[in-house]
């Protein structure tokens, strides 16, 4: 039973895990750079350390800075939240060196994860269906081309040990695959000192459909069904919705068995998601696995009326899962707009500032997660994320009225955010048909 | 179809109904008096009315100037709320006569529940079990002593037309019968101008459990479980829980099913509570049916996933319940705790003021519902409640943990409140064990 969890993380999600600790009697303590030292984490938390001022480099990101402050102050466990460490298999190895649990996956399953065509090749053996491509490591265009041909043209060129969009690009036809292969080449060699490449077919526009699963350390595993998360700008994710609109229960059963297969095969441990594109004749492929709690956990939380964090805690923690996966029920629909304080007008330029007015919607099956509250500074060093709007209801359609009234009557006053924005996307009839892709966003802009 | 729904109440439930008409694309139009000039629902609503001045009587339960607001700004029916008006016979009369649908039960299911021992007949003659007592009205006190006798001492002496506490006492033993008996009848006769009095056998501190009924006009009705409302202070409630923890399954369908037995017997349509008291052996008795929706509603919404009072509207549209009884599942456990400005320590004396800072506790299964914001001024002429905080967790044990969170996590500066009080409750063993009957608040309060 831990006694006291550090939250390696800010924002809504620490608010979210420390509420969850406090659900479990467990006391938290935040981590705080000087620019967070008003934020509600650092109020709300049980007790609190300042680990650094500035970027998230010098203290969120500062692997012996968090574990020092987590030994100092007698934590059991770290909760590392999303991004930032949560995905980083070194610091969960200084975790586990000074006896800290790491509250996630090991660092073995996440370094197979991280590893992109490591990753493909793992699933391929597992039977999971990934995008066709290679299975060999590419190492010059002239081989390459043959496998392209092979593969078929259009084909996306990867670098091995890619991140970020680096290393990855188009190919559109013969003509140009040379060029783009050794561009990519050049550009991984540079970011990663790695020119090990693989070429996939290259699915335009798919929609991005993903599982969430869940596996304690007695070999539960349970997947909590599928999040569509199509809207997306730059790859940013933007609206997330359960269960998807583009699905049918076959693919869901499918692809519901597929993740489990695929967290079966790494030996995963915690809550993890396995994330699929789904090509426009209703073929899915795996994509990659998220080694960690997602932005959009919620939305799984509103259907399945369960508690994800604190499951995670409780797994980490060495007890069963609390449920089994004929538990796991999906009811209704839920829809989450994460507001953002940017510009969409000025392609989305953050814009942080002091909120002077705020009025958050509320009520039946609407959830709020945010750190915000009147006189808060939005710091510009991080994420432009403030707040997550949350809605659940008997259908669809249901659930879209009920994010539109709540986007309507939600209010912030003294920066800009993008809830006019989601209110149009909420209108959209593309959208409101379920119609969407991840070049949804891009198409709409364009019109305007 | 309604088009635009006047909602004739104020503070949070006004709010509440308001958020339900957007959900629905309904049009809302808010009535206020003077003082409530600057409050959320007025500012929520798509249209607003004000309706005079000072206390209630003024303009929240003016009949004929509510009614005047809906005809003129084009309305085509009113939702009551709680309180006010909403069990108003007349004033359904009137919103009848003028065109206007009253969102909830006819005028005359109102009538036959608003007197006391008729109702007691009604629920005899349906086979609901009642209080032992007299059946037939009784006028003197010999009479009255001879069925007191038969009853069995301790008695309560009611008065038909009786509430509210007034033509209503107890005789302990035979020596106090006719003093009391002649007290009650005076009483009754001096407030009602009625002085048919009936006796009934006297549960001394019992459990208050109510069941939450929905009937829409095709003849289909649902019960939709219990709310226990035990934990009272001078017949008001303080918390709210679903499931009670004072019954069995067993009971729980034989209270469902006399709860619908009780809403047959008088026709009733819209939205009902069938409130019975529950001895400290087991056996519970009919006490009142409350013809409107409750205050605590939102518990029974939590447990069943439901939406009351969408439910409501839809249901005085005309259209069929959107659920039958075998579709109601209780899924884990809620608990709501009123949050007042009052002080307890001074007699729970109310304390209005202006909200200088306020923090609500947010997240998974965590609901607020209020009309509060910071800088409102709460006013003095209306009733002290300010919020509900409404937990929902899988177990009672985790749902108190969570109201513990919550309250704790909640922040009200300007004025004072009753959260610290609902915090030792939530940490007394007594309630906790979920012993707590409706004499428990005395008992705590006598013992500090």
């Amino acid at each position: 039973m831990f006694r006291k969890i550090l939250v390696a993380n800010r924002g809504e999600i620490a608010v979210r895990i420390i509420r969850a600790c406090r659900n479990l009697g467990i006391r938290s303590v935040a981590v705080y750079s000087k620019e967070d030292k008003n934020s509600l984490h650092v109020q709300l938390a049980d007790q609190r350390v300042c680990i650094g001022e500035g970027p998230a480099r010098n203290n969120y990101l500062n692997k012996e800075q968090i574990v020092t402050a987590a030994l100092n102050i007698g934590a059991d466990a770290i909760h590392p939240g999303f991004g930032f460490l949560s995905e980083n298999a070194e610091f969960v190895r200084l975790c586990e060196e000074n006896g800290l649990t790491f509250i996630g996956p090991g660092a073995d399953v996440i370094d197979s994860m991280g590893n992109k065509s490591q990753a493909r090749k793992t699933m391929m053996d597992a039977g999971v269906p990934v995008v066709p491509g290679t299975k060999e490591p590419v190492y010059d265009a002239e081989t390459g081309f043959v496998q392209a041909e092979k593969i078929g043209f259009p084909v996306m060129i990867k670098a091995s040990s890619g991140g970020g969009g680096k290393g990855m690009r188009v190919a559109r036809d013969k003509e140009e695959f040379e060029f783009q292969f050794n561009m990519a080449q050049r550009e991984s060699a540079n970011a990663f000192g790695d020119d090990t490449m693989y070429i996939e077919r290259f699915v335009e526009n798919p929609r991005h459909v993903e599982i969430q699963i869940m596996a304690d350390q007695h070999g539960n595993i349970a997947a909590l069904g599928e999040r569509d998360c199509s809207v997306q700008r730059n790859h940013q994710k933007l609206i997330e919705e359960s269960p998807s609109p583009a699905i049918s229960d076959k693919m869901r059963a499918s692809m519901n068995k597929d993740a489990v297969l695929a967290a079966k095969a790494v030996g995963y441990t915690n809550a993890g998601t396995v994330e699929f594109i789904l090509d426009p004749c209703g073929t899915y492929y795996f994509m990659e696995m998220n080694t960690r709690i997602q932005v959009e956990h919620g939305v799984t939380e509103m259907v399945t009326g369960t508690d994800l964090i604190v499951e995670q805690i409780r797994v980490a923690m060495g007890e069963p899962l609390s449920f089994s996966q004929k538990d796991v029920k999906i009811k209704g629909h839920a829809i989450e707009c994460r507001i953002n304080a940017e510009i969409p007008e000025k392609n989305f330029m953050p814009s942080p500032g002091i909120v002077k007015h705020m009025h958050l919607p509320a009520g039946n099956g609407v959830r709020v997660d945010t750190a915000l509250y009147t006189g808060y500074k939005i710091p510009s060093e991080y994420d432009s994320m403030i707040a997550k709007v949350i809605v659940h209801a008997p259908t669809r359609d249901a659930a879209l009225q009920k994010m539109r009234s709540a986007l309507d009557e939600m209010v912030i006053l003294g920066v800009e955010t993008n809830l006019d924005f989601q209110y149009q996307i909420m209108r959209h009839p593309v959208f409101c048909d379920g119609k969407a892709d991840t070049g949804f966003i891009e198409r709409m802009m364009n019109l305007d």
